[in-house]
C-alpha cells in the first residue's frame, strides 16, 4: 500500500520526539500498520532548528497553512500548543479535508466543540490521544477499552508537574515556592508555570475525559479550578500522620443532576495506588459500574512518551483514513447525535469528605462547641485530632476529617466555626476523596 | 442501522454478566456504538438455567452448533471454555463467517495460530480482550495504545487467584495449603484449582500477551511455567524483611536472540505499584522504548468485569464487521505476513536476579566459600543475610541476592553450593525481577 504523508506542524519537544519514533521505529509501524507512514513536511517558524532535528530529506517551511492545503499530505499533527494559531490551522486542515492529530488539551477542552463539529462535517477525523496524561492510553482506554460501562467516575494526577512539586514537599519537607524551584531547576516546571501550578492544565484534561466519559459536550469554563499554590507544608505533615497524600486530582463524576468536574488538592489514602504516583508520573483512576476501578499510570509528559501517543493516533488514522466514517470510533467516544447537554453541577453542589484544620484556644468547650455546629450541620465526623499546645502556648491545632457531605453545607458549618471566638483566624479546608461508590 | 444481532454459546458466570450489562447499559451501549446491539440466541446444555438467566424473549437451545450457522447472528460470542468443543464451534463459526468474541484464553495460546489463520482466510475477526486480564483494556492497550513502540516487555500479575493466595500468606502467614483452602471458601479458586495454582492460566495469557507485543506466533508449549505451589511461607518473610513481595509474574521479554516467555513466583521491589497490587486484583506492566513503563490494573475475573472486556470486543466488531479488513487492527497487532518466528529461549538462557536460601552450620569459612562459589561463575552478589542461629542450634539461614545473571550460570553455582559439607539441604531459588530495561 502507498505510504501515509504526515505534515508535522510545530518540531519543538514533542514534535522532535514524535519525529525520531517513527524513525527509529519505522519497521515496528509498519509491521502494525501495514504501510509506511512518514512524515513529508515540518512547519516551524524557526526552520534552521526543524532542518537540524529532521535532516534534509524532507520540505521544511515556515508557512504552516501551507500544509494543511498541501494536496500530498494525507494528516496534519498539530503540535503549536495553545488556542489561537493551533486553532485556525487545525480547522484549516480540517476544511481541507486532513484528518488531524494534536496534543493540544487547551485547545480541545475550549474550543472542542467547535473542532468536532467542524471535523464531522468534513467527515475527517480528529485524534487527540496525547492530549490527556502522556503516553497512558487512557482516552483509548475511555472511550473503547470501557465502552461497555457507564462509567460513574475519573479521577487523574493529569499534571506531571504539580505531582513532581507534591512529592518534593512530602519527601523532603520543601514549601511550595521551593519544590517550584527545583522542579524548575530539573526542568519539570516551565518558566512561567501557571497554566501547571493553578491547575489549569488538569482543569483541561478532565474536561476532555468528561466529554468522553459521560457523552457531554467539553465546559471547561464550567470547570472548578484549584491550583497548589495556596497549598501548606504543615497539612501534607498532617495529612501524612492520619495516613493520606495530598496530590492534586483531576476528578469529573456522574451525578444524578449533572456532572461534577473539578481540579483542586485532595487528600487521598496512602494505601491506594493513586496515592503512591509518585514525582513526574501520572495516573488516572476509572470507575465503570461493569468493570469496577481500573488504574492507567505512565509517564504524562516528556518527548517521547508523548510521540507514543502521537503516533498511535497516526496509526489509528492511518487504518480508517478511507473507511467510512461509520467504521471509526466517534471523536467523543459518543455518536454525536446522543451526546446529552448535562449540566456541571456548581462546586457548591459537590459531594466529598474535608479535611479541616483550625487554630483554637488551648481551653475547655472548644471542641465540644466544633462538634456542635457539625451535628447542627448534618455533618458526620470521621476522624478527630487535636494536637498537644506547645510549651507555654495557648493555642493548638485542631484537624477534623469529615464524612462525605456537601459542599456548601461543610462551608456554611465553617463559616460559624470561624466565627467562635476560640477559633483563631481562617480555617483550612481540604477535600479528601474516598475514591469509591457515588 | 439495523441491529447486530448475537449469539451467546454458554451462559455461566461471564455469560450471565454479559447478558446482564447488555441489557442494563443498552442505550449507554447503543449511545457509544450507534446501533443496538442484542443477544437473539444463548446455547447452553442447560437450558433451564439458561432459561432462567435470559428470560422468555430470546431463543434458548442447547445445539451450540445451529448458532455458527445461523443466517440472522452476526456475531458469536464463545464463552463455553477448554479446548475441545470451544474449539469445533469457533472455527464453525469463522468458516460460516461470523465474527468471534472469546474470553477463551486456553484455546487461543494452544490452538490461536490455526484459529486466526482461518479467520484471516473468511475475513472475520477474533476478538479476546476478556481473555487476558478480564476487565482491563490490555489487549487494546498493547495492540493499539502502545503501537508506536518496540516493547521491550510486559511483566503482569494475570492470575488473581494466586494472587490472593499469596496476598493471604503474606498478611496472615497462613502456609500455600491454609491460604488456596481461604481462597476456595471465599470463591477466589475453584474446586479443582490446578490451573491457576500451577501457573497455567497465567502461561495462557502471557503467551497472548507476548504474541501481540512482539508480532510471534503463539509458543505456548515453549512456555517456562511454574506455579506457587512449593512456595514456603517462610520465604514471603525473608523476602518482606528485606523490602520485597512475592508475586506470581507472567513475563514476556524480548532478547536478541529469541523471547523469554516464563511464569513463576518472583521478589519485586515492595516500592513498587506492581507489588503493592493485593487480594485478587489483576495489573500489567508494559515497558515500551518511546513510552517508558506504563502500569494496567483492575479486576482480572468476575462476571461483570469480565462481561465489560467482552462487550468492548462486540461494540468493536459491530463497528468494523462491514467494514474492509485493512480497516481493521490486526488480529494479533502485526500484520500476518509480518509475524516474525521468533525463537522462546530455554529457561536456562533466562536473565534475572536470584534471591537464594540456603541452610548452613553455624561456622567460621561458611560464607567465604559460597562467595567465592559465585565470584567463580561471575554473580555478584546484591545483597547477604546471615540469620542469627537459635540458642543451642548449630544451623542457620544464609539469604541471598545475586544481581542479573544467566540462569545456567546461577545453577551451576547452586550446585557446586548444594555440594558443600557446610550446606543442608537443598538451596531455595526464586527470581527477584527488577522490571528495568533489559
Amino acid at each position: 500500500m502507498k505510504p501515509i504523508n504526515v505534515g508535522l506542524l510545530g518540531i519543538g519537544t514533542v514534535g522532535g520526539g514524535t519525529f525520531a519514533v517513527l524513525e527509529r521505529n519505522a519497521d515496528e509501524i509498519a509491521r502494525r500498520a501495514g504501510r509506511e507512514i512518514r512524515i513529508t513536511t515540518v512547519a516551524d517558524r524557526n526552520t534552521k532548528r526543524a532542518r537540524e532535528i529532521a535532516g534534509g530529506r524532507i520540505k521544511i517551511t515556515d508557512d504552516a497553512f501551507s500544509v494543511t492545503r498541501d494536496p500530498e499530505i494525507d494528516i496534519v499533527i498539530e503540535l503549536i500548543g495553545g488556542y489561537t494559531v493551533a486553532k485556525d490551522l487545525v480547522l484549516a486542515a480540517i476544511e481541507n479535508g486532513k484528518h488531524v492529530v494534536t496534543a493540544n488539551k487547551a485547545l480541545l477542552a475550549v474550543h472542542g466543540n467547535e473542532i468536532f463539529a467542524a471535523a464531522r462535517r468534513r467527515d475527517v477525523m480528529v485524534a487527540f490521544e496525547a492530549a490527556v496524561a502522556g503516553g497512558i492510553p487512557i482516552i483509548k482506554a475511555l472511550r473503547e477499552g470501557l465502552s461497555a460501562n457507564r462509567i460513574q467516575w475519573v479521577a487523574g494526577i493529569i499534571n506531571g508537574t504539580t505531582n513532581f512539586i507534591l512529592s518534593e514537599m512530602r519527601d523532603k519537607g520543601l514549601s511550595f515556592a521551593a519544590a517550584l524551584a527545583e522542579a524548575q531547576r530539573l526542568g519539570y516546571a516551565e518558566a512561567d508555570p501557571t497554566f501547571d501550578i493553578e491547575g489549569v492544565d488538569a482543569a483541561h484534561k478532565a474536561t476532555i475525559m468528561s466529554a468522553i466519559a459521560f457523552g457531554i459536550p467539553m465546559q471547561f469554563d464550567k470547570a472548578h479550578v484549584e491550583g497548589i499554590t495556596r497549598l501548606e507544608s504543615i497539612d501534607i505533615t498532617y495529612a501524612e500522620q492520619l495516613g493520606y497524600r495530598i496530590k492534586l486530582l483531576g476528578i469529573a463524576r456522574r451525578r444524578e443532576q449533572g456532572v461534577e468536574l473539578r481540579v483542586h488538592p485532595a487528600l487521598v489514602s496512602a494505601k491506594r495506588l493513586l496515592a503512591n504516583v509518585e514525582g513526574a508520573m501520572n495516573a488516572v483512576l476509572v470507575q465503570g459500574d461493569a468493570v469496577g476501578a481500573t488504574l492507567y499510570y505512565g509517564k504524562g509528559a516528556g518527548a517521547e512518551p508523548t510521540a507514543s501517543a502521537v503516533i498511535a493516533d497516526l496509526i489509528d488514522v492511518t487504518r480508517l483514513h478511507t473507511a467510512d466514517p461509520e467504521h471509526r470510533v466517534p471523536h467523543l467516544a459518543f455518536q454525536p447525535e446522543r451526546v446529552r447537554d448535562v449540566p456541571v453541577l456548581p462546586i457548591g453542589e459537590t459531594i466529598t469528605a474535608y479535611y479541616l484544620r483550625m487554630r483554637v484556644l488551648d481551653k475547655p468547650g472548644v471542641l465540644a462547641d466544633i462538634a456542635r455546629i457539625f451535628a447542627d450541620g448534618g455533618i458526620s465526623i470521621d476522624a478527630m485530632v487535636q494536637k498537644e499546645a506547645g510549651e507555654g502556648e495557648s493555642q493548638t491545632d485542631i484537624i477534623l476529617l469529615t464524612h462525605r457531605t456537601v459542599e456548601k453545607n461543610a462551608d456554611a458549618a465553617i463559616a460559624r466555626i470561624e466565627a467562635l471566638d476560640t477559633v483563631q483566624g481562617k480555617v483550612t479546608r481540604l477535600r479528601l476523596e474516598t475514591l469509591q461508590g457515588i
